[in-house]
């Protein structure tokens, strides 16, 4: 049975988990979720995730939430991208969802999807401050290394590059952190990488013809 | 060999780790990391940990770092408060670093730990917004449950609880989440219990004669 993946274009944390199914080549389908509208937050999604967020995992009964455990699941499954140290790359996967996807997420939402009159510039202005700080450790870890935990590329890796590809501006220039991009480059050159919108429905262009109205 | 955990009283992350140590009878003493002076941010300190943060756990030749893998390494270690059912422990460990702990660090650092004009409240109050979410997640899970991923006591616990046993005020009332509220009397009542100033050194009186001058 093909597993699906509850997810919407727009969210890195979904990404995580559709990079690592996708890569992985797994028998899988994305199923749209209209967070714009409230439906991760709805009674009904609830009842699948009480957490209210995406990504969600099902296959043959089995219902998964959370990205890391997704990824961990797949990787698992399948016998790649999982490294040899387990520690390490749920090291970087913890990271992650606490200094890097944490802030980038929410960052990104700000700046781009709630009306321009009602930002909070306070608000954006200090966590990109704190994503600076993790976007350093980023980097400096990626100097003189090619991939996060080990040295083939993991799910940690596709982890942390969530937010990143996205092209709405959130505070992240690649060009001032040089291994980080060189890294992207190497993920986006592993054969089957796709982007974000490529790889899940939804998109901010749906949204656009609401706005002019 | 005693094993080490670095960290400080105020950090509801190194909480995580010490009560999971202290509640496994594990043989270990903490380390104090002057963090309000700028060690955990030192070079000497990324030597240990480059991403810059308690808790850190050494023992013979081993070091971890992120609360949620020296939980981990000692649950399996000593075969307690595990669970059954890992993707459902690891699920709720991966909520609270993001949603949980994320928030309630932050914001009871901005609201007790710098200089009261400093305070960005604008930023502050946008984070209690995010952690009135989670607590409804949080309160909603514990409703007609004693524990949050097994029926018994897991790591999962000790680690949404971390933030939640400090008297400073961050913007979470326990008599709001009755659910919540009792369960934070359970994991209190657990043998061997103790409070995070009582279980690591450094608290924020010891800060205060500099304050005063």
């Amino acid at each position: 049975m093909t597993a699906e993946l509850f997810c919407f274009g727009e969210s890195g944390n979904a990404y995580k988990a559709a990079l690592t199914l996708e890569l992985s080549g797994y028998d899988w389908s994305p199923v749209f979720v209209d967070f714009f509208n409230g439906e991760a937050r709805s009674p009904a999604f609830r009842e699948i995730n009480e957490m209210g967020e995406v990504p969600v995992f099902r296959e043959d009964g089995l219902t998964l939430s959370q990205s890391a455990i997704i990824q961990l699941h797949v990787a698992k499954k399948t016998g790649k991208f999982l490294g040899r140290d387990r520690d390490e790359v749920m090291r970087w996967l913890l990271w992650d969802n606490h200094k890097m996807s944490g802030q980038a997420g929410t960052t990104r939402f700000l700046m781009n999807f709630i009306p321009p009159e009602k930002r909070p510039e306070q608000v954006i202005g200090f966590l990109q401050g704190r994503m600076k700080a993790a976007y350093k450790v980023l980097d400096a870890r990626l100097s003189g290394r090619k991939w996060l935990a080990d040295d083939v590329p993991t799910i940690a890796d596709f982890a942390c590059c969530g937010y990143l590809y996205y092209p709405e501006p959130f505070g992240f220039a690649r060009a001032d952190w040089p291994h980080i991009d060189a890294w992207l480059d190497r993920i986006a050159g592993l054969p089957g990488w796709k982007h974000p919108y490529d790889l899940m429905p939804g998109h901010p262009s749906d949204r656009a013809p609401k706005e002019d109205k």
